[in-house]
């Protein structure tokens, strides 16, 4: 991981929202044939195009796709893609959507990018390095106590049976009249920039939370599981982000039960 | 109402705009303090502005505003004022909250503004004439069966249990896995511009709901009660916007139980 890789991980960002502008909010309709929605083409389409450009310029590194799926998995370094997370928002014409790309190295994700193509948003988190905002430093915030939580977490039906009443245990320690819902991937980062506080979410997948991880810890949060593990390649995809590493443990100990 | 009433209603949303940007995202930190957050002081800055305008070139106007009260209540003609409607996804620094700007006359909504102040949208419905986005027409969408609706509700926990049964019985009927949460006035532009089929809400007040009549039904949607019955001053602020109108009844008749 240097420099040219993060020049990289910008250029992916750029080629994939190239792609996706012409299809937010166009006329095609509701998703009636899957195959031809305007969602489906938009996420193929960025997703090609990223692909595209590893393949030309960086041919041993490995690819997971949210779309197209695994190439060279065994590699030391691979590239995951989710051109669209936040398909609802996408189809619904809300800008609260965004493209993932992460780099992994032997698993551990080192490199994360959010980008929201309409508002021309970008967060960029760096193993090591503080996590940016469309190019400026940003910071998670601290929090003194459970109570002042600004909670966001994408949808009440996301959740398992299981999780779902793990969920609701939380609620009421938080502050569940700003509890916002919806957002995806845009809710982390809105925690690396210190106006969420905290997000929790079950069942994603490696494309879901590997470009995530890079941007919450860079900007002074904490990501980890629902037991408080950090989150690599073979996580279950229960995932706590919050912005004071402080209340981790009191989140994870109510979480567990 | 006249011409001169829309470009009043423009300058007001303008002036509101103004009002609000410097708040968004600003680092003031949580609302520990009532009178000092910036969510606060956005929205009396922003009713403010707007008040200062209708009491100098319309002194005979009534307004209706949501921090700072009603002035000459019993005036035929009334503004109607949101500042900030979706407090909650300012103060988490999301884009999709929005003023409300209403024209009543006769206690009936005239003329309607949704303005998204960061994103720089513009939703204005006029009754008898057709609804714009950012000055072009926009038209609200078909929707052939209930199971193909994109519902949009702010969230779970804004209604009473009495409600939020009603709610939970009409989840089952529409494309539950598309439902999407958060977005307050938001989703009723949507719904005008044929990206969101049905949004359904209660305990809206008149500041709530007001702007959204015009623009909803100059899109060719409908606006109404929950019983079916048309929105105005006093209505209780149970509230359905359906794309739609061949779909309202049976939306009507899942809620009424």
């Amino acid at each position: 991981m240097n420099s040219a890789d993060v020049t990289l991980a910008h250029r992916l960002a750029d080629a994939a929202a190239n792609a996706i502008r012409p299809y937010f909010r166009s006329e095609f309709g509701l998703e009636t044939k899957a195959d031809l929605s305007p969602v489906t083409l938009a996420d193929r389409a960025a997703e090609a195009a990223m692909r595209a450009i590893v393949e030309k310029e960086h041919p041993t590194d490995g690819i997971i796709g949210e779309e197209y799926g695994s190439s060279r998995a065994d590699a030391s370094r691979i590239w995951v893609f989710d051109p669209i997370d936040g398909t609802t928002s996408f189809i619904a014409g809300r800008p609260i959507f965004g493209t993932l790309i992460a780099l992994m190295q032997d698993g551990w994700p080192v490199m994360g990018i959010i980008d929201q193509p309409i508002t021309k948003e970008r967060w960029l988190g760096v193993v090591g390095k503080p996590t940016t905002f469309n190019g400026k430093t940003v910071t998670s915030r601290a929090c003194a106590s459970l109570d002042q939580i600004l909670l966001a977490t994408s949808s009440p039906h996301y959740f398992n049976d299981e999780n779902a009443a793990k969920f609701q245990n939380l609620v009421p320690h938080v502050n569940a009249k700003r509890a916002i819902y919806g957002g995806d991937c845009y809710n982390y980062g809105l925690v690396a920039s210190g106006h969420v506080d905290l997000v929790v979410e079950s069942g994603l997948k490696v494309h879901d939370f590997a470009a995530l991880v890079p941007i919450v810890e860079g900007a002074g949060g904490r990501m980890c599981d629902w037991r408080g593990e950090p989150l690599d390649a073979n996580s279950e995809g229960d995932v706590i982000a919050c912005g004071d590493p402080a209340r981790v443990q009191e989140i994870v100990d109510i979480l567990s039960g």
